[in-house]
C-alpha cells in the first residue's frame, strides 16, 4: 500500500518521451533552431489526439450497451466536456506554432517534404470513430484519403469504419427514448398541432391588422408560410426521408424527434442531463470546425500560395473541412423548429411524473 | 408581431455608452492616451460585474423557496457555470491592461487619486451576496472595509448583508437533503464503520508486514492514526462544532455529510446535478482566487513598492482576499474525506430505486 | 497635486453605465432571464470597438506625418499588438453569449427585429478606418452595406472614407523606404538574380541526377518552373500591374518590395521594428478573421436555417467576410517568395552599416 | 532535394511517442479511466518543458558572447516571448488536468506513491537555468531540493549551477550598456537632480498651500519624505548595496541603473528593444508565478489536506515558491523609481543622435 517506490521519471516514462526529438535539419548537418519547435508541436497534438480517443472509445463502450444506465449519463457528459476543454487547448497551441516565422520555416522545411499532418493516422481513426463516413471525406489531392496511409494501416481503418461511431450510438440511443409517446401522450402530434395553431393564429392577425404596411404584410405573410412549409419537412416522415437522402439531414427520422424534445423539454429532471449531452455533441463539433479553420489561417500564413509539405493545398483542405467533416450538423439544424417555451404544449402531471425522480413522486 | 422598429443603436444605448468615458487628462488640459483604455477596462468590468450579479441574484432567488424544483437544478447549474465562464475573460482582460505600461501610467495616475478600484460598490455587493460575511472581510488601509463607500451607499450594503446569501441558500438546502438516512439505510454510520474497518485493516497490514523496513512501517502507522484522527473530527458532532468555532469549518454539520454524500454518491441520478453544482461552486470560487492573484500580479508591476490610487497597498490586499475571502472553502476541505469508490459502502436496492427516474422503475 | 477628490463611481461614470441596460422584454412586460446577457454582451464589444478604435487613429496618425520618426516604431507596433490581444477577447467572448442556448434566446429574439449586429456603426467605421473599400464590402441581404446606416450616419461615413486609412498609411510609409536602392546596392535585382540563379541550378540538379525515379524528375521540373513563373508575377511591374487589376494585389509594386525586403532582412537593427510592424498587422488580421468565423459559427447554432434577427444570414455574411474583409491579405500572399536565409544575397558591408545604430559604428 | 521520401508518422516518432504511456492501475489489474489523463497532462507538460529549455538555452548562448549583436536582438526578445506563449498553455492546461474529479484520482492515487512533480528533472534544471539559486530555493519537505534528484542527477545539476544563468547573461549585458555616460552626459547624476528638485518644490508647494486641511499637509508631506529616502537607497551605492547584502536587491548597482535608463528612455530606438527584452522576460516571470499559483489552487482541491503524492503539501510549496523562486523581481521593483516621462530630464542632441540609426544621421 505506502510502499510504493514508483518514481516521476520511471512512471511517465521520460527517457523515452525526451528521446523522441531528432531534427533532421541537424542529421544534414544544418541546425535550424525552429525545427525543435515544430516537433515539439506535433507530438504535443498528437498525445492529446489520444486522450481525446481514449475519451471517445470510453464513450462508445458505453453508449453500445442495449441500454445506457441513468447513472451513467453525468459521466458520458463529463467526457465530451473534457474533449471540448482539451479542444480549447488545441486551438491555443496555434499561437505557440505562429511564433515560428514563415521565413524560419523555411530553413527546414524542404526537409520534410512529402511528410504532412494529414498522415496523422490517430487522427483519421478519431475521425471515424466519431461518425466521419469514407464517403463524406473530402479528397486530399485528388486522391482517395486513404491512399495517404500506409498500406499496412489500411485494414485496421477498415475494421474501425465497420463498428458503431460515436454518432452511430447517439442515433440509437435517441432512437430508444421511451419518452415520444407515454401515459397515451403523443409529443410529436400535439407538437405540430400546437406550431400549426400558431401559424394560423399569426397569419390572421397579419392579415386583419389594419396598422400594418402593405409590403410589411407582405413580407410577415411570406415568411409564415415558409415557416409552415419548412415544419413540414419535419413533420410528414416521407418529406423528412426525401431530404435526408439529399443529404440535407443525417439522422434518422425518429432520432430528430427524440432530440427535439429533448431540447423543447430538457427541463424535465430525466432529459437535463441528455440535453447537457447535445449540448456537448454540438460544443465538440463545433471545436474541431474552429480549430481547423485556426489551422488553415496558420498554414496560409506560413505558406502563402505554396503547397504544403505533403504536396496539397492544405490550407483548403482544412477550409473545406472545417464545414464539411461535421458529424452533428442535424443538431445545430434543429433549432430551426423550436417555439418559445411559453407556446410549448403543456405536458400532463401524469408524463411529468414520469420524467421525475422516483423519491419526489411518493 | 414582426412588425418591430427596434434599432441596434438605440437598443444598446450606445449614445450613452459610448458618451461615459471622459479622460481626466483632457480635463487637465494633457492628454494621456493610455486613460482611455484604464476607463474602458474598468467600465467593461463592471459589466460583467453586474452580468455575474444578475446570475446570483437569480439563483439566490431560486433557492429561496421553501423546496427547490428539481426541475430547475440544470438552470442553477448553467448559470453557475456562466459566471464561470465570464470569469475567465475577467482573468484574461489583465492582459489587455498589462499593455499599459508603468510609465505610461504615471502620465495619468495622480490624477485619480484617491479613486481605487476598491471602491467598486458592485463588487462589494456581489461578496456581500456570495457570503462573503463582514467580519471575514480583511482590513483596507487599517480601515473597516465600509469607510471604502459613500455614506448614501452603506444603508443598502447593510439590507443585502442581511439577506439570506448564496452560501446561506446553499448550506440550507444541503441540510434538507433527504438522503442521509432513507429506507431504513444510514448514510453516515455506513460510511464510519467502512472508513475504520478499512483503516484498522491497514494498520494490522502494517504491523505485521515482515518486509517493511522499521521507519517506512513507523511512518505508515502515524499517517493511519492522523488519518483516525481526522475522520474523527467530522464523526463526531462536537468534535465538528468545536472546529467550526475555532474557524475550520463554516457550515454547519448536517450540511457537510450532505456535501459529501453528493460527492461519493454523485453517479446516482438525483445526485448528478447536485455533484455539478457543488463542482462549478467551486470553479467559481476558484475563478474570483485566480482573478484576484492575477490582479496582485499586475498591480505589483504597475506600481512597484508605490501605494495604490487608493492610498493602500492594493496589490497586498488582492493577494490576501484571494486566499481568504474564499466562500466555499469548505467543499475544497472535504476532498481529504474521500474514499476510494471501490471501498464505498454499497447502497441497499432498495435505496438506489429512490435516487433514480420514476420512469424506470416501473 | 495629491490632494484629487477623484471617486471612482463618478470617473467611471458608473450610473450612466449601469443604467444603460433596458430589457424589451421588461417592456412588453414578460422578462426574459438572458437578455441581460444579451445586452451586457453587445455592450462590452461596443467599449472594446472604442478601444480598438482610439489605437488605430491615434496610429494612423503617427503614420499621416510625412516621416515617421524611428522613435515611434515601438510605440506603433505597441499600439497594433495591443488591438491584437483585445481581440483574444472579443474572440473568447463568444463563449460567453454561447451560454446563452438558441430556446433562451427564442424568449425574446422577436422582440429585437430588426435590429442588427450590422448595424453596429462604430465596426463600420472602424472597418473603413482600417482599410475595408465600400466598392470591397460584401453586400447584405441584397443591398449596398450602407443601406444599414442611418441617414444621419451616413455623411460622417462618406468623410472618414476619405480620409487616409490605416492600409493607405502602411503603402504609403513602405514606398518610402530609403533601403531599396542604397550605396549602389539594389535589394531588388540582387535578389531577382539569386532566386533565378539558385533555381536554374536546382534544375540542372534535377535533370542530371540519375537516381530520381522519372515521375519524380516531372514533378520536380514542374515545382521549378511553376516557382519560376511566380517569381517573374513580382519581378516585372508589367505583370504585377496587370495581376493587381485583377484583384490578385492590392498594394502599390514598390510597397510591396519593400515589405519583402523587411520580411528577408528583418534582423538588420533598422529592420527589426517594422519586421514586427508587419507581423502585428498580419496578427490584427486573422485576430477579426477568427473572430467573424467564430460569431458565425454562434449565428448558425443559434438560428438554425433561420435569418438573423436583422432579417439576414448573419452566420453566412459573417463566414464570407471573414475571407473576404481582410486588409493586408498582400502580406500573407508574400511568404510565396520567401527564400531561406542561406540563400539570400549578402548585404555589403557599408550597406549593413547604414541599416545599424549610429553608436555602433563609430 | 525535392526527394525526400520523410514520413510524418518516422519524423514525430509516433510509435515511441503514444507507446509510452502505461497505466499503473492496469498493472495492478483494477484499470483508472483517468489514469491516461494523467499520465498525459505530465508527458505534455514534459515536452513543453524541453522546448522551454530549449529557447532559454540558446538565448543564453547568443547572451554569452563578449558582445551581443544588435542584429539578435530581436531574435532574443521573439524566443523569451515565444516561452511566454507556451505558458498560457501551461495555465490552461491545468482546466484540462481539473476535468479529473479528486474521486475519480482515488482510484489510482496512492499506486503513483512517491512519484511527485517535484521530481521533474527538467524543471529543475530549467530553474536554475533561468537563475534560481541553489540557497533561494525553498525547502521540500524539509529536505534539501537535491534530495529530491537521482543520485546521478545531482552531478548535471551542480554543473549546470556553476554556467551562466539566464539572470547573470542578462546582468552582464546590462552592466556594459555603453548609455549610462555617454558624450559628457551623466544619466545617473541629472536624473536623481531631477528628481530631488520635483520633489523638493513639490513639498514648498504642500507647505504654503492655505487651502490644504492640516491632515492632507502631514500625510503629503509624509508621501515626499518617504519618496526621498527610497531614492536615496537607488542614489547612493553604500546604501544600495546594504539593502542588496539584506536581499532587497539581487542585481549589481550599474545593471540596476542601466535597466531603469532602458525604461525610462525606451523610446529611443537603440533601446525599444532592450525595452522589450526587460518586458519580455517580466512576463515569463509573471508567467511561473501564476502558474504555480494556479497549480497550488488545483493540488488544493484534488487532494484537500492531504499530502501530495510525494508526501508534502505540494499545494502549500507551490504557493511559496510562486512568490520566492521569482527571478528577475528586480524590475518589477524598479517601477517605484519610474518618473513620468514629462518630467524626465532631456537628452542632450548629440546624445540622441548615437542612440539613433546610422542612416537617419546623414
Amino acid at each position: 500500500m505506502f510502499s510504493g517506490r514508483m518514481n516521476y521519471h520511471d512512471y511517465l516514462q521520460i527517457d523515452k518521451l525526451l528521446g523522441a526529438q531528432k531534427l533532421e535539419s541537424d542529421v544534414q548537418g544544418n541546425h535550424a533552431h525552429d525545427e525543435m519547435l515544430f516537433i515539439i508541436v506535433h507530438q504535443v497534438y498528437e498525445l492529446w489526439f489520444k486522450q481525446i480517443a481514449t475519451e471517445i472509445e470510453s464513450v462508445v463502450k458505453i453508449f453500445s450497451q442495449d441500454r445506457v444506465d441513468e447513472k451513467h449519463m453525468d459521466l458520458i457528459v463529463a467526457r465530451i466536456q473534457r474533449v471540448v476543454t482539451i479542444q480549447r487547448l488545441l486551438i491555443d497551441q496555434i499561437n505557440v506554432m505562429e511564433t515560428m516565422t514563415p521565413l524560419d520555416f523555411l530553413e527546414f522545411r524542404d526537409l520534410l517534404i512529402p511528410a504532412s499532418g494529414f498522415q496523422s493516422f490517430q487522427f483519421r481513426i478519431l475521425e471515424a470513430r466519431l461518425g466521419l463516413r469514407r464517403d463524406a471525406r473530402l479528397k486530399y489531392n485528388a486522391a482517395d484519403y486513404d491512399q495517404s496511409l500506409r498500406p499496412e494501416q489500411r485494414p485496421l481503418m477498415a475494421a474501425i469504419e465497420k463498428e458503431p461511431s460515436l454518432f452511430d450510438c447517439v442515433e440509437k440511443w435517441l432512437e430508444r427514448t421511451p419518452f415520444l409517446k407515454m401515459q397515451g401522450f403523443d409529443f410529436w402530434q400535439s407538437y405540430k398541432d400546437t406550431v400549426e395553431d400558431t401559424l394560423q393564429a399569426d397569419l390572421k392577425i397579419i392579415q386583419s391588422n389594419p396598422s400594418l404596411a402593405p409590403d410589411d404584410r407582405i413580407r410577415n405573410e411570406t415568411i409564415v408560410h415558409q415557416t409552415l412549409a419548412s415544419f413540414g419537412k419535419l413533420f410528414e416522415e416521407k418529406q423528412y426521408e426525401e431530404a435526408r437522402a439529399n443529404g440535407e439531414w443525417r439522422m434518422s427520422y425518429k432520432s430528430i424527434h427524440a432530440a427535439l424534445l429533448i431540447q423543447l423539454y430538457r427541463d424535465q429532471p430525466v432529459l437535463q442531463l441528455p440535453f447537457r449531452l447535445l449540448t456537448a455533441l454540438q460544443d465538440m463539433d463545433e471545436g474541431f470546425t474552429s480549430w481547423r479553420q485556426r489551422h488553415a489561417l496558420m498554414a496560409k500564413r506560413m505558406l502563402g500560395a505554396k503547397v504544403g509539405t505533403g504536396g496539397s493545398s492544405g490550407a483548403q483542405y482544412l477550409k473545406d473541412a472545417a464545414d464539411k467533416h461535421k458529424i452533428f450538423s442535424d443538431f445545430f439544424q434543429l433549432t430551426t423548429f423550436f417555439v418559445p417555451r411559453s407556446k410549448l404544449p403543456k405536458l400532463p402531471k401524469d408524463v411529468e411524473r414520469e420524467l421525475g425522480f422516483k423519491f419526489a413522486q411518493d
